[in-house]
């Protein structure tokens, strides 16, 4: 399939390496985006502005910038960050050109596009729901004295930096609004891309959005799982692939799969993997996607080279 | 003369009145402005982050915001405050992205230029100095005790809103570096514009800088003063017009004027403020160029026409 429609779900660096290698693929791209981080400047603005933390929005709409010197210079401008001693201090300044678009224009979808102009994005970035979220995970073991004891734990920063095993997350406030456009792209895509990203703090939560679930699994799209190249410390440490397909399963069983991507070097145990990539319903692609100096990111061209392969499996 | 080179020299709400016009008459616009201020948003990022202050530049690329949907959006966009109980309360948006490009480029002038294509500006906006700059008033009657004891005060907020009469000012650092670009500017133009503006604070500061004071004095240009409407409470209570003419006299004597632009609806004694022009070698015009609703603003369509006047006079 040529240039097909993509949604790509998911939040910051994660969504950013899957939108900076589907650029490459497609120029009819969505990125749709969790909007429950608490930490650092965008904390900081839902707390002052009552707005949505617009922190894995900007991040989006920088991996999606042209690729000329104009692109790419408001892209720097938009993921630059302010130090000091004083009250801007780890600001980044796409933080507050999109807030202040928020305040001026009075809606949250017309103010990321204007910002996607700006930076000639190739392809619209959308929040997955239209009020702030929090995150609430409960989670294993948290006390290391009480290794079977649930605990619950609330907002982004602490979920993803437990010290306990995650086990489910849910959003509050729950069920929340889906961003309307963002449902509207999922029905029309003819791809949906799962991950890679922060398993239970980016990518599962999109399905906690009740229209936005629904559009998930009623879609006619195709769905890829993009798996993470290595577990991330805190809310996945110890999770195998497998785990990963797992917890999806768990968090939405009636979601069906068709491709499960993973880095051919990175797979355990490949038997496993397959099977629970069937369990979905989907098979397992294997391709070597990570960055060859042997860090645990992914390199956009190789990613975009698998998902070449996928789309075109769907043609 | 059509299409002229014209520089503005000023600062704040009187630029912005004097470029609104002028674009309307150019498109070879050059405005050189203050960077004294020490108040307000702009005090607190030359403060925090050691910058220029830059407020009178973002009010002035503002200004020469394109004439469409995308210049005037994002021209509201920098003109943009936040209003919050937190940090980012009263910071202006464009204050923020213009000093963000300045970190990111190092280079001011570059910085500005970016911020200009951002807004599609028609024309250019310098700094008159590359450094911060700190306004010193000598001033009369500051307690009203001791009416005949000059006082120094420092900074543009104190300088701009004292009880005592300002009788002069000057800069601190002495004899600052001026922007090169600036005194290109004044070389290469046809008109060189003074006001209207905040005199003793936006105005006359220039003429402080020498190199810019030297260009001003040799440029081959013509020399328009175009004066305020209504004395401004503070540094100029009480000021008559010849006095506002006076006081430029004092700051550089060697200036020669050509054109002395005031209001036909505020001038008082006519035949003084004739011979006070003609003192700095100029003649006096008088024009409607006031708000039709008597409030003490420039109407930008009838500045407008003053100046294409003015200019025809030169050609």
């Amino acid at each position: 399939m040529k240039n097909p429609g993509v949604v790509a779900l998911g939040g910051g660096h994660g969504l950013y390496a899957s939108l900076s290698a589907l650029r490459r693929v497609t120029d009819r791209l969505t990125a749709v985006v969790t909007v429950a981080d608490d930490g650092g400047s965008s904390g900081r603005l839902r707390r002052e502005l009552g707005v949505l933390p617009p922190g894995d929005l900007r991040m989006a709409l920088a991996a999606l910038c042209g690729d000329d010197q104009w692109g790419r210079t408001w892209s720097e401008v938009v993921q630059h960050r302010f130090r000091s001693q004083g009250d801007l201090h780890e600001h980044a300044v796409g933080n507050l050109l999109i807030v202040a678009l928020w305040e001026l224009l009075g809606d949250t979808v017309e103010g990321l596009d204007w910002v996607g102009r700006l930076l000639g994005a190739q392809g619209r970035v959308l929040p997955m729901s239209t009020v702030p979220l929090d995150i609430v995970a409960d989670v294993l073991g948290v006390d290391p004295d009480r290794p079977l004891e649930i605990t619950r734990v609330r907002g982004q920063v602490e979920c993803a930096s437990t010290s306990g095993k995650v086990q489910s997350v849910s959003l509050v406030p729950e069920g929340p609004p889906a961003s309307p456009e963002a449902v509207e792209a999922v029905y029309e895509a003819d791809w949906v891309v799962f991950g890679p990203g922060s398993w239970f703090t980016s990518v599962l939560p999109h399905l906690k959005v009740p229209e936005l679930h629904r559009a998930l699994v009623e879609t006619r799209a195709r769905r890829v799982v993009a798996l993470n190249l290595a577990p991330q410390p805190g809310e996945t440490d110890d999770f195998s692939q497998q785990a990963h397909l797992d917890v999806l399963h768990a968090h939405a069983p009636d979601l069906r799969v068709d491709v499960v991507l993973a880095d051919a070097g990175v797979v355990e145990d490949h038997e496993a993997l397959g099977k629970s990539a069937q369990r979905l319903g989907g098979e397992l692609l294997l391709a070597d996607v990570a960055m060859r100096d042997g860090s645990p990111r992914h390199d956009p061209a190789l990613l975009a080279q698998a998902f070449v392969q996928i789309f075109a499996s769907g043609a």
